[in-house]
């Protein structure tokens, strides 16, 4: 497989065409590439016509990818792990593309964008690609965002799609619902308890990994492996048919990346043999087209005169009952929708 | 406390106005109770609109009882625990209403309809009022009918508001969304198992009951128990603070009320004290507003002419790959939205 082409060059500095942009990504341009994910990005309504004649026409080269979710709270080491994790993918031949959901980011002014400092070694790498997190607007917004990226970068030719969330909101079911796989990063905590994962996450995950096992940490996480498969007995099958994997892994002393790749290895055979992987990207994508529906009215609303106002006002009539919410919304909606 | 007023009359048969409905459920009119609760439930616009009306003018005299969600699995003995519980809610001086979410009745033709028949002796008390599930319609719509049913029952009167659904489909978020406590019934299973209990379900509950602990059972159960104990102190504290209590139970034997009880009381004393049940109470009405303006922007959009076809259309080109859903859906929608 050929590394990424940097010579391509790209006619227009400012505001590419849509065509332009289909054949900087279909002729591996990172800059085409960078510039078609700002335009996914963007909320103004003449870029989205764009981005959707983009999408659309990207459509038959893309979806030729594992996509693997990562979610893990703060601390876990999220981003040590996705940097051996994508560099060992890339010794195996592949492309890897990263893409980060952090719904907090538009707050506390991005924190993943840092994440790419961190992961150096993989951010250089010809052969990967890193974006950080999308920032502002609502979280459907950045959940679009962020499957039209992954569509994007599919049709570039990574065939390793990783999108990472901090495991601390709502965006682990939006990842959860835009990957074939999906893996929960855990740590083994002071006591026995394995800490701060949000709650349900875990019955999400088909692969979890107590992470940090290494030097004095590796009883510790050895304990919380065997918490965690007694747990996950309780838990009931995924529909996928897959029975959740458990392991420990050191991303600083390189152990257990190996059996990683086997568990991903037994996962995407099953999988696929089972059926599953068609069937669930079909699913994926109408529950995606009727959130796309959501999003749209939501969009259109938020961009009628005095709707923000009018908003404000009857909520604060709600929160002192004097108004019953589907009343409010009604009053609300009456000024807007044709009858 | 004084019982069910049986005697009071209903001036129309037919099409009772808002404030007749009103006077009725203020004054305690079990048929005007039910003539209200058909209204919500009823999908034709000048009905919305009527209970709208009838629903801001009983929000005053509602929100003074506890709503108490409860599920699980069918087979866990849900009808036979509720009958016990309700019953004995009542020795205590209370007044009972039982409300059910069934998305699946639409389908199955209303599979707790026939619980109504099975809960024969708290269906017969004069302090007690049972509600089957709202048949049709679709799941936001079921919602909100069982939402507005709550402060129906409320402003009649009723201090303990039953919620409860069935452990296999999505209204189990939606029960823990519009209730104070959240009750799951278990059945420990053949094995060591717990059998069938939907994904992240568990992590909602505040408690957690093994029921049907009678007979031979019994051991089972307390095993059951243990294993429950050992999984949720892997989960992440609720946002209520309150670590989830694990118990057993036997409705036929009636052991273990008691203790659930106390239970109860201890959680609404640590719920009130610590200002989260006023909390989570406004939270729950923030996000009524917003699942309100997503229904009833769909509502609007399904009445729309040639929707759905339109709809099945794009459905088909996304499948098959040749349309990305947010480009789909911008072709619908520019059929019906004013620029």
């Amino acid at each position: 497989m050929s590394s990424i082409n940097p010579n391509f060059h790209f006619r227009k500095a400012s505001e590419p065409s849509v065509s332009e942009l289909m054949d900087g990504v279909l002729n591996q341009n990172l800059t085409a590439l960078s510039k078609a994910i700002t335009l996914v990005e963007s909320g103004l309504p003449h870029h989205r016509r764009m981005a959707n004649e983009l999408i659309d026409g990207l459509l038959p080269h893309a979806g030729k990818s594992h996509r693997i979710g990562i979610t893990g709270v703060p601390g876990v080491g999220k981003s040590t792990f996705i940097e051996s994790f994508g560099l060992q993918l890339i010794e195996r031949g592949h492309r890897v593309a990263v893409l980060a959901i952090d719904p907090t980011s538009s707050i506390s002014h991005g924190s993943i964008l840092g994440d790419k400092t961190r992961m150096n070694e993989l951010a250089a790498h010809p052969n990967a690609f890193i974006r950080p997190t999308p920032s502002g607007g609502n979280l459907g917004g950045v959940h679009r965002k962020t499957r039209e990226s992954i569509l994007l970068c599919e049709a570039f030719g990574f065939d390793r799609i990783i999108v990472e969330t901090v495991g601390v909101g709502q965006s682990e079911t939006a990842v959860h619902h835009m990957t074939d796989v999906f893996l929960l990063l855990l740590l083994s905590g002071a006591g026995d308890e394995l800490q701060g994962i949000k709650r349900g996450i875990m019955e999400m995950a088909d692969l979890l990994v107590i992470h940090k096992a290494d030097g004095e940490n590796r009883v510790k996480a050895e304990r919380a492996m065997a918490e965690v498969k007694s747990a996950i007995r309780l838990f009931p099958t995924p529909p996928s048919g897959w029975l959740p994997e458990v392991q420990t892994l050191s991303s600083i002393e390189k152990i257990g990346f190996d059996s990683l790749f086997q568990k991903l290895d037994r996962f995407f055979n099953h999988s696929m043999n089972k059926g599953f992987f068609d069937f669930n990207r079909k699913e994926q994508s109408l529950a995606w087209m009727k959130d796309a529906l959501g999003d749209s009215l939501f969009f259109w609303l938020e961009n009628q005169s005095d709707f923000h106002e009018k908003w404000k006002l009857q909520e604060e009539k709600v929160l002192l009952q004097q108004k019953s919410p589907f009343s409010a919304v009604s009053e609300i909606l009456q000024n807007y929708l044709p009858q």
